[in-house]
């Protein structure tokens, strides 16, 4: 196993260090409970917004805290759902008195913990606390660490715009209706080129031949559709696209497209495969409005890529382009 | 060879369409000679900033090109210089009437090219061209493409100083000045776990066994100063970062910190890099004053990070400070 760590147990708590160090005019960690916070939560009026999951998907979701975006991201360790400790006391620590909205990817530590601390923070504190699970992977129905489809990309165009409904300080129903919508409208498909290798575990989660890749695949590595001999990009962007436009029509919206890298793809793959997916996008008949091209939810040093595409309308474009400042998205600020 | 491509000798060609299709409301694409425009270029009365050299080391340069750092960047095939007529095109293009700055990363052929189109610019167009030739990496005296000190991360810092300097109107000579004073205050150190595979090659440009790194490595792989059994992160920083305080004295200056990623390093790693960075320079007695964490000069799917310290005054601090609308770094717009 080559990594750039000390050792494998310390690797959340140290990145923290690092993130902090970095980016103290932007976010406060609390080191205890592996929270990262706004530095300025809680912003008195405005809904919070609390998102987390397990390490290993840098920047997601860590990296999108700051103003326009989140208030807090609870890191659990790698690939593993932070406890409801950790949610209840960044529930409480964000809220603002407009309530807290919790933004959770569908696999069910994740779902089942995030549920425990509203309850929690509700009965304690009195903190009105609502939910938006994230479920956009067309790949697969189930899955190992998931009942229903896996929430991925979605979730980091979620956090964009919701994020900057909550900046306008519209009301808790408000960005709960929108955030539905974001989530409904959202369609995403992956693949793996290679494994990842999580620290503690020391070798790689899945094997893959020398000429194998796998489509559909989750971002904790958990199994796709099918494994297949390599193939040419064209062909690749296809099988992601496909059954994303099969599962829902785009066409007359404007479409916001996100091409997101595992981590070990680098950007020149991306730009190549974002070009195959704009072709196969406009003989479709699905017009672009906005687009992401980086390596946003991560697996780890996993090569490989996924397709996001949101069915948007003037409002989500909109929130899209409002300010942002985050570590990992920054615009406008 | 694990690769998003179609065939090996269209990846540039193809990233360049990508490019293109994502960003179009900030650069153009000249498809025929592989150069990336910013859109509304030439600025009459800015100088012109143009940067260029082998492709594979995105998002540096096309991604900086745009308000605020680059005008033009020429892009060559994978780790090949571009040739003169693409520099030569590109710099009467950029020309707004206050001449042109090249900005040439030490290696053997991109100053060789880059010196002939600024004569002929010169001859045939009148342009007034002046160049600087970024040599800040410690590692090696002379490597494999290189006479002297490779150019590598203080060319980042430089486009995004420099180009804030563009902006301002400030005139070629104070903008070659201020390229001169980055140039020559910056350092860098960089280190490999993995190779890169060039595309055309299909297969890795060097052999690392499975327990060893090179401390040292150029951006194409070039040999470092030795190769060594794979260590702790600490050790490693401590590796990159000695050399670097040896050559040159950052006490006393506010210092801007740049934790590069090798393009397949994951971000979680990058961040414990720059933990363990920050605090050799707090024991250094080196202030921080600004950082950049992520990966913006790779080696395609190298696995590995450099480290790049700029001893900067009030006014470079200022000038990374101001806005960039590229898509490779982006805020204040």
């Amino acid at each position: 196993m080559k990594k750039l760590i000390n050792d494998a147990a310390d690797v959340v708590s140290e990145a923290l260090l690092g993130i902090e160090a970095a980016h103290s005019d932007r976010v406060r960690v609390d080191h205890d409970l592996k929270i990262i916070y706004r530095a300025d939560a809680p912003v008195q009026g405005k809904v919070g917004l609390i998102s987390g999951g397990g390490s290993g998907h840098e920047p997601m979701h860590g990296g999108f805290v700051g103003p326009g975006m989140l208030d807090a991201a609870c890191c659990g360790e790698m690939f593993t759902s932070p406890v409801p400790d950790q949610m209840m006391a960044a529930t409480k620590a964000v809220d603002g008195g407009a309530g807290v909205l919790h933004i959770v990817k569908n696999y069910t530590g994740d779902v089942m913990n995030f549920e425990m601390a509203a309850e929690m923070a509700a009965d304690e504190a009195g903190v009105r606390v609502e939910s938006i699970v994230t479920d956009d992977d067309v790949a697969v129905q189930d899955s190992l660490y998931t009942a229903g489809r896996r929430g991925v990309g979605v979730t980091v165009l979620l956090e964009k715009i919701v994020g900057a409904a909550a900046e306008e300080q519209r009301d808790l129903d408000a960005i709960l209706a929108l955030a539905k919508q974001v989530n409904g409208n959202g369609r995403s498909m992956g693949m793996a080129l290679t494994s990842c290798t999580v620290p503690a575990a020391g070798k790689p989660t899945f094997e893959l031949g020398e000429d194998e890749m796998e489509v559909g695949i989750g971002i904790h590595g958990e199994p796709g559709r099918k494994r297949l001999p390599i193939a040419p990009a064209r062909d690749i962007a296809q099988m992601l696209v496909e059954p994303i436009l099969a599962d829902l029509d785009f066409k007359g919206s404007p479409t916001i497209v996100f091409m997101n890298g595992m981590g070990g793809t680098p950007l020149i793959e991306l730009y190549l495969m974002y070009n195959e997916v704009s072709k196969i996008l406009a003989k479709s008949g699905v017009t672009i409005a906005r687009s992401l091209v980086g390596s946003y939810i991560t697996s780890l040093e996993m090569a490989g890529c996924s397709v996001t595409l949101l069915k948007a309308d003037d409002d989500m474009v909109k929130l899209w382009d409002a300010p942002v400042n985050t570590p990992g998205l920054r615009w406008g600020c």
